[in-house]
């Protein structure tokens, strides 16, 4: 049976909130997750909060019901609670009928099956956690086998990057690893490092991938240093018509991640 | 001259920080612009700000010299002050060397020369300015004519909207216009109205584009309403393989722009 929360004052309602910080991540090994969507996208995936919170008059929805009734027999408990402790928690005006706190988890290189997919996202000292977010997201679609985060990003369990995946991050594996970690990875197998760059002529939609392909996107403000794109089999750019000399790089790198996609079918 | 500003309590300092505020920039028709690079691109562009912020040991940089005699030959304001006046204004730890204030600009939909470009982008109830901003760099990248935002959209002179813009809102023409205000513009003259939906079973690459064409992107969370899908000349949708059943709404409207600009090249 749920316990019900409805004070502010309760230690786990300070202890979960202070989630939102880094910090506070790292030595909890825990992260939160919002809305029904994706905890319901979560639990499909066979990921199950430690704790969920939900609100008392969504209690007999289906979904909800579900996720609790999941949480239960995976060990993990269920809260119910009322909006203003949700919207506490999630630091939204308007917070959606669940909150979830979930173990981090984390994926190895070797862990990786190259063969498993054609294209593979990788994103190099990515600044900003909606772009991780959402390049997650992108990842899904195209049926990427994973995103591989070189170097110093963001983190990928931040409420934001969490937000923008839209669930994506837990149904796509998602690997931290040192560039030269990646690197001597990459070439023990097959695989074409494709770098986006503004350094070459070669255009994006005349370029031909060969799977498996990695597609590497550089940082957002400074694009990738001279010895990553030294080490790309190929570097691409995508066209720009105006006065601007970049896309976003969560844009930049759909618009590749769907070429390459196009290519194989 | 410059004037100097480094006390908190200077009343424009308050009056310029409401600007984060949407009630106070209706008030008075101000909005903010941070950072050197999109003050650059906006003077480049003809557009001075009414005040310009600039940080004094940033006072001998040439493009900060460039905006201070453009804004005081316009006959704005230019005003030395410090970092933390300018975290303050910005409300970034880490603020840039200038933040200007800027008059609201708006266009019209009768202003617009539809056979200037070959893609207009189209946006409706869209909620993000993160979204808002990344559509309109995405806008200038492919040289749209222009993004026409139909109904309640989010306000594209938002902080948020104007920083992911990287510059672009000061260069691709933005125009706010009821639905039915757009549609009876719409055909009035040539333009291929397409809808990118999921429930059709046209590829978005096997589709073929007619100049000029208009994009139109749906609200983030529903798509668009089945009144605007009936208007559409063609509605087309891009493959996704993974578990969830969307894009991030401006993903989706640079893969489709991208592809029509494609497909014109």
């Amino acid at each position: 049976m749920p316990r019900e929360i409805t004070a502010f004052s309760n230690p786990l309602i300070k202890r979960v909130r202070n989630l939102r910080d880094k910090k506070h991540r790292r030595e909890e090994g825990l992260f939160l997750a919002e809305g029904l969507r994706i905890l319901t996208e979560a639990r499909e995936a066979g990921r199950l909060p430690q704790y969920l919170f939900f609100a008392a008059d969504m209690a007999g929805h289906a979904l909800v019901k579900a996720l609790v009734t999941a949480t239960e027999a995976a060990g993990g408990e269920a809260i119910e609670t009322n909006a203003d402790i949700l919207s506490k928690l999630s630091g939204k005006d308007n917070p959606g009928a669940v909150v979830g706190v979930y173990p981090e988890f984390a994926v190895q290189l070797e862990a990786l099956d190259r063969s498993s997919a054609a294209i593979w996202l990788v994103a190099e000292r990515l600044r900003d956690p909606g772009n991780l977010g959402t390049i997650l997201r992108t990842a899904d679609a195209v049926g990427a086998g994973g995103l591989i985060l070189v170097d110093e990003c963001v983190d990928p369990f931040s409420v934001e990057a969490v937000r923008a995946s839209m669930g994506a991050l837990f149904t796509v594996p998602v690997v931290r690893a040192s560039w030269a970690e990646f690197r001597d990875w990459l070439r023990e197998g097959p695989g074409q490092l494709v770098g986006l760059s503004l350094d070459t002529k070669s255009d994006y939609r005349a370029a031909r991938y060969a799977a498996p392909t990695f597609l590497l996107t550089g940082n957002e403000a400074q694009g990738m240093p001279d010895y990553m794109a030294a080490e790309c089999d190929l570097l691409v750019k995508i066209p720009m018509l105006g006065k601007a000399d970049s896309l976003n790089a969560a844009v930049a790198t759909a618009v590749m991640a769907y070429e390459v996609l196009n290519q194989s079918r």
